[in-house]
């Protein structure tokens, strides 16, 4: 019998993510029966909205969707597993896997009634953890805001926060494939110096600069016609004051309030109708829900993956035992690029 | 030389706009000269927009566009009046014209310089102050909203705020026509009353009652699709909270913070992504723009008006004297409908 040892949930944090949150606890992987097969995993994908699914102290937002992590329960994430056992004729020993049952070393799928959590990587590209950043839903989400949300137009700047993390790196680039001036806000001068260093941004901005707004400003005279809002809070009052007439603000997330954090809301929305913006809720889900739509789009990152057009950073944690130190890294703004957690070596079994 | 009084900024309200702020003087006109006209203001329009023009007395946010008031000047209202004497010969004496002349009695137009802010009335609908209201940009800017900005579709639930003033009430009915529930917030008893006996809303809501957000779920069980913002702070903050997904909010004004209030940003932007949200700015200058496309919506709300499918209900103040009683008046809230001055009695003189 194969241990495994998992990551569960074991307090709600309250404020910031700590490691007293988590526990490391070892189980015993049961051998898969008829219909089943054993996983081992070999990448996990660390990402800031599952703060939101650890749920907070505060009873006030204790309900909020989607559905919260159990304690005392392994936790969940996208990761990349291999099958090495198999009594599933779905799945032969040596297949790559995508899965929702990250925070652990290995698991029994059980085909029939989880088949929705889990998807043979028919075609596995290399490295195999590109299957957690550009040929993954952030990858498809980055082109999805860029491209058919934000529609930019060649010519056009655009602002885009969080612009060292996965999905917002990923942006900067297709947005600089598609013409426009792109600038972008971190959190660290070292992000600060990678993103005009790596990605070529035509300027870059620590938000936590007390002069951000007049920075941004100095930099782009001639106004920002897109924002992708990762953030909401102060960055986003300022991209409202800074916006051209016209203007489309995409709004995918909230990172100031992810951590315990309370975010006030722009205090000057009003200039959304002097100046004719629109402000758009957007997320993953609206293409995950097409999947027809999704093919064409991963065959265009898969290109650009493949000649190097478009450049992902990893940082990389070694061992399930530094997943929660990675999940409060990732919160905290140490990475740059993809937050990844190594669990395992592939097997040479197929 | 005829006499015309006429209602001058004295003072930027600091708070709420009080009597002491305007001054009434009166001044002589002179005769029209060789391409000039005489024309009389019959009726003047109140509207909450002209609060901002008036400034403020917080110099942080005087320079707001657009052009403010000039101080120890008559003020700008959009006016109907009569051409009572005249050297022009585009404007023949008798002829009802709609200028952006109001806040005097008289005044004398010197067609090339200043065309661009007087039109001849062609075909003068009855009673003549609908030039003010339903046949007004007012009532082009309810049209707008609802059938092109929110794009309503029948069977959806529409929340209009302000919705016993002069647009919210003209979009109220336009929603109806188009096969909406169609509820409202407005700002005292006897309105809500107004709201549910004359227009026939399926609910309307006094927006000062303490348990708003509670009364509106309850007569919406089915959520909200579209909300129509004029108001900001409290109630749009309510309205994210009880959308349905991929919901609009067509934001078009803030009166929560005219008349000199702060408006918190609402603290739930989030659902926005949550519910796949578009909060799109919008204005009347949107389609101001576009004449030929106004066109069309005037002989469709025309019809509307003379066959009684919209009702607009006004409120009129007698005199050019009671014109800033009648501005503060509107302010709080005191009107049902549209807000008028009349200033003088049509001449029989065509």
């Amino acid at each position: 019998m194969i241990k495994s040892r998992e990551v569960r949930l074991k307090s709600r944090p309250i404020g910031p993510v700590a490691l007293e949150n988590f526990e490391l606890a070892t189980v015993n992987v049961p051998s898969p029966q008829d219909g089943e097969a054993l996983i081992k995993n070999l990448w996990m994908s660390i990402d800031a909205g599952q703060r939101t699914l650890m749920g907070s102290g505060d009873a006030d937002i204790a309900d909020l969707p989607p559905k919260r992590f159990e304690l005392n329960e392994p936790m969940e994430c996208q990761a990349i597993g291999q099958v090495i056992e198999s009594h599933d004729s779905n799945l032969p020993v040596g297949t790559f896997v995508s899965s929702n049952f990250g925070w652990r070393e290995y698991f029994v799928f059980k085909g029939k009634q989880d088949g929705f959590t889990l998807t043979k990587l028919e075609v596995p590209v290399s490295p195999l953890q590109a299957h957690l950043h550009i040929m993954s839903v952030y990858g498809a989400t980055a082109y999805y805001f860029i491209t058919q949300c934000a529609k930019v137009q060649a010519g056009e700047t655009v602002w885009i926060s969080t612009a060292a993390g996965t999905t917002g790196s990923m942006a900067c680039q297709i947005a600089q494939i598609s013409g426009c001036k792109v600038i972008g806000t971190t959190g660290s001068d070292r992000k600060v110096e990678w993103l005009m260093e790596e990605l070529g941004l035509d300027a870059a901005f620590n938000y936590h600069a007390p002069d951000l707004r007049d920075a941004i400003k100095a930099a782009c005279p001639e106004g920002i016609d897109v924002y992708l809002d990762f953030v909401g809070g102060h960055q986003l009052e300022t991209a409202i004051d800074l916006m051209n007439p016209q203007g489309r603000i995409i709004k995918v997330g909230e990172t100031s309030s992810y951590d315990g954090g309370k975010t006030d809301g722009p205090g000057n929305l009003f200039q959304i109708v002097l100046k004719r913006l629109d402000l758009l809720g957007r997320s993953v889900f609206d293409i995950l829900a097409q999947p027809a739509r999704m093919e064409n789009v991963y065959a265009r990152l898969g290109k650009w993956h493949a000649d190097g057009t478009i450049k992902v950073q990893e940082t990389v944690y070694e061992g399930i035992e530094n997943a929660a130190q990675a999940q409060i890294d990732l919160l905290g703004g140490k990475n740059i690029g993809k937050m990844l957690v190594k669990v395992g070596e592939p097997e040479n079994i197929r």
